[in-house]
């Protein structure tokens, strides 16, 4: 039994709001259960150094906690001085996933940042970063289109993320933090809307795991995003 | 005419969330118009280093504007390694203001940390910390009676904060994104609920200010921060 | 009483020394009392990025103690790798103040940087190092028309700085270290020569103050800011 | 055809030097091929705050790459100030996977950290840091053993990694740079002695990959890991 | 000819005011010509975390210049966030020149910290901070003798410095800044009353320099150094 | 008798393998003993700013000991986020000794950059990295030659460095760890061909030195450069 009373292929309740603020090109707060994430998309008419002239635009996100989106309160990583590894890591994870959804030659010599700011945290916040930042860039790439800089949006397709694991001794989709932190497998994968793979991470916490398990978290993971797919498309039509 | 046609002793409107997340020991979402900004307050069992044994607690804030809270986007600040002179600035006079509003004896030794960061950013943002973050701090205040760790809440009266200024020579309350880029001057004022004065910070941007319109723009502050403290004793009802 | 004898609306002795150092464009050491601050004033032919074809020149200000100005010494903050939030805001009020005294368009594309180093402490640092850092910038601004690259200087007026406060109930003018760290208030104003007000910073250590009370002050800094800028012309004109 | 001129599922010459360095407590020199790279493991009689009177273990990873370790010069992250987010994501990975060999509980309060300092890069060095570090490892804990601190090595058995990817279309084993800059999909895979999965991160860089061709890379990988534990198991014998 | 008009073996005028500032428990102010350094010692009752419970003191030394210390401006180090590489080697000198004066076991488990802060440089700055450092530090022994806490000053024996080289060809005694910057060849060189050798650092600029120059050049420092002690007897009997 | 039971005035076996790793154009591992180190010389096409348009070239160093090099594990220097003292002050010895080898106007506008990373510590590192980096940077300019980017070499000749000091009373050549830690001085001299000083730099650890032991380093450093020059030129004609 999951701790939230949730059968091991059920998703946490899944929401997008579209313009949760009114400065970026492209904003939308995404929850999924308990974990709140504002992602906001800007557009910057310039790329990196190693860009420069080569017709190519890019993507990068940032993502953070609010000091107290978690139980304890973490230190606040600009007081420290510098973002942890757990922060590196994820936000290369998400820009990334988010560079595999879009033809960055048809976007041409501009940047889009992707700000991921977790409000609130309760499991799978890097996967809602890269789901909820497909919306703000999606958005972002209208806002483009409405200034006659883009003709079309250069995406080829959707993307989104969720976790699965294993967990007392069960493969289960979308942990939230009472069972990740307990999981004995945890795994993060990135999917797009034909069920092809562009990331997949998988940690063992405790013991290995078989490739039978690898195969069902896959199936769970398909499942998943499939679902949350359908939350963008019902959130960009909105 | 104010560029959102409001009068010139015309607050924008306030709303203060409480409880808009579900970690923090206080928390609540103040909004002055388009100023949107989330006050998480943290309590921890222990004091910095020069207050251990003194049996006496303290209230620190920390300040941050989300990257693209504003309407070009600001450099992260954790990746950038510090934070800006403008931040320290205001997270000083956040905590300075708070620390006014609490007996810092009856607290006991403890820290109280009020985080506030700026989801949405139109002008008045530092004011609005203080307004909100004095709604977070009682409700933490409250969790610590709730848990029998304070018998009463160990708190002098309110504190609310409103900025005032000259604004195409006018005095004007409350002044947005629009009138304080050009204000003349640019004042912050932190009052109890008594109407006396905890800060005051004005800085002529223009030419200097004569004391006569030094004395207007308190009038206004006073109405403000009136009505202000009117809006936390609502919202800690509610 | 005040712990230095003197009363209530009596500065103590101020004493301004140009040409402290040899290689700055302006050099005066400052004293109020046993505070003695080093004004450097350098002239520099370029300006921040965000003036560049502006046409307007810009006044930036530094300000650090030596780590053994004070009492009890001070780690040294090169040393620790950052400025402390204290020294980020004096060293903003100290640009803010001598900004205000300057027409940034007659000074043309050129950056004035006024380095006040505390080499000596006993209270009120911030208003001696504007009021110091005016003989410095006046005297780098006599260089510039030495050499022919300014007709005249482009000063609106004089701008000088003191700090009053409520000590033991009464409104005191120019605290030194004694009064200062048990003030009730502790306010810093920044004048010009017809006693407008550039900068107002006050604050409540204690309980709250009453606006007759900030009359009061305002009054005393009034008289102490016209001595000094009294004291200013006469180290000009030496 | 590889690059190289390998077959697909052929790795690079392996070659582990046991006793590089003196000092170390286990030191190995790890190449696949030309990439080379100096695991040295260090073992502290102390644990990080948090696991204090807990008695367990720890094992941490350091990882850095000399400055011209490859083909051109890249800045020393000691004078830049900070390690990049490559960097610290594969020291995380190095220390998460060796982590995974070792029965905490049984090591007891002492920490081991693996240095892992690439001399000269070829592609696959997080792989080949985490196969040389196991047997850095495996050398600490005899050092503890002869010291009487241990009684038997606590390993659950062996780790080691390999790349795997897709190049030019196919699947292919243990990519070299010329491979890695070019590859469709890179996969690193870490595996215990009987083939279970430790760790799986794998990224599409151009199109994203089927489930057939993830099959495909792990069965790759479980040759490879197999060999090159093989390859562990003589080193330590030696 | 030497810029100056100085003989070869000439040192410029020297001054060493006591008690420059009064909050140090030593201070001087050193001048050697137009070179000022202000040298504060300040005793700390502690010692480095690898000294303590080993009964013995610690001497260091801090040094910096101010921004306008030089002909052109020098980024403050606090801005920059660190101190530079001259910077750090000038401070290690002093510490380390200093310690060999002092009987570290008598002084007992306390560290005295000796701040240079240079004033205004024209040369020679590391030998007069740290002929100067001896005044200040000789005079903190003496607060702690005043105090009780020491019997008798545990120094072994007066320490000076002065710089020699060679400039167009000549072998000179402390070289000013229009010297230094030409110089062939640059010593310092730290010595104790019976002119024996506490440090020597010599660098050839233009060409390498030979034995005969460098005892010439040991010749003069010899003859400086002497004067140097005379004046810090002066100054500590005045 | 010295530990290692060598003569006073005899060396470590030195050994210097040209073409350590492939990446680099110049490439040298130096061992003096147990010390070993990796230098690397990187050319790079540009100056710094302050060279910009001169037509003369730049040599700088960077050393860096990996954290397990010695006998205890020190804190890597990229996790602290800054180099240490002792770091910066040797690399600046480095590059100041090795463009004394070196006509810079010869060389033309570039840079070389000699990384000496210390793979195993046993005392001498300085001077064993300038010796070795001599070798890499003679390496760099012969691509160079063969890339028809110079016609010949711009080195004036040979530089190398030894240390030297005082042991128990005695006068010795070439110190490892278990001498330097107890020597009562420790001098670091490097010479060219011709027996001239380039740098000298000594340090009376316990008492102070006299001129004629001083004169017996010499003599000492003198045959000790003299037979690593041999050892270069026997490395670059291999």
């Amino acid at each position: 039994m999951r701790p939230s009373g949730r059968h091991n292929h059920e998703m946490r309740a899944v929401r997008i709001t579209r313009g949760f603020t009114k400065h970026a090109e492209g904003s939308a707060l995404v929850e999924f259960g308990d974990t709140k994430i504002l992602c906001n998309a800007s557009v910057e008419e310039r790329v990196p150094p190693w860009l420069r002239n080569s017709g190519r635009g890019w993507i990068t996100a940032e993502y953070a906690m609010l000091p107290r989106a978690t139980q304890s309160r973490n230190d606040r990583e600009a007081v420290r001085g510098r973002q942890q590894g757990r922060t590196v890591e994820i936000q290369r994870l998400i820009g990334r996933s988010l560079r595999a959804a879009i033809d960055l030659q048809a976007l041409g010599e501009r940047r889009i940042i992707i700000d991921c700011d977790v409000l609130q945290a309760d499991g799978g916040t890097r996967t809602a970063a890269i789901t909820g930042g497909y919306v703000a860039l999606a958005d972002a790439l209208q806002s483009l289109i409405k200034k006659g800089l883009l003709k079309r949006p250069p995406l080829f397709g959707h993307v989104a993320a969720v976790s699965v694991g294993i967990y007392r001794g069960k493969v289960v989709l979308d942990l939230d933090y009472a069972e990740d932190a307990e999981a004995e497998t945890d795994m993060n994968i990135v999917m797009n809307e034909v069920g092809a793979l562009i990331e997949i991470q998988g940690t063992a916490e405790g013991h290995a795991f078989r490739r039978v398990e690898l195969g069902q978290m896959i199936d769970l993971a398909e499942e998943g995003t499939r679902s949350l797919i359908e939350a963008q498309r019902q959130a960009l039509e909105a």
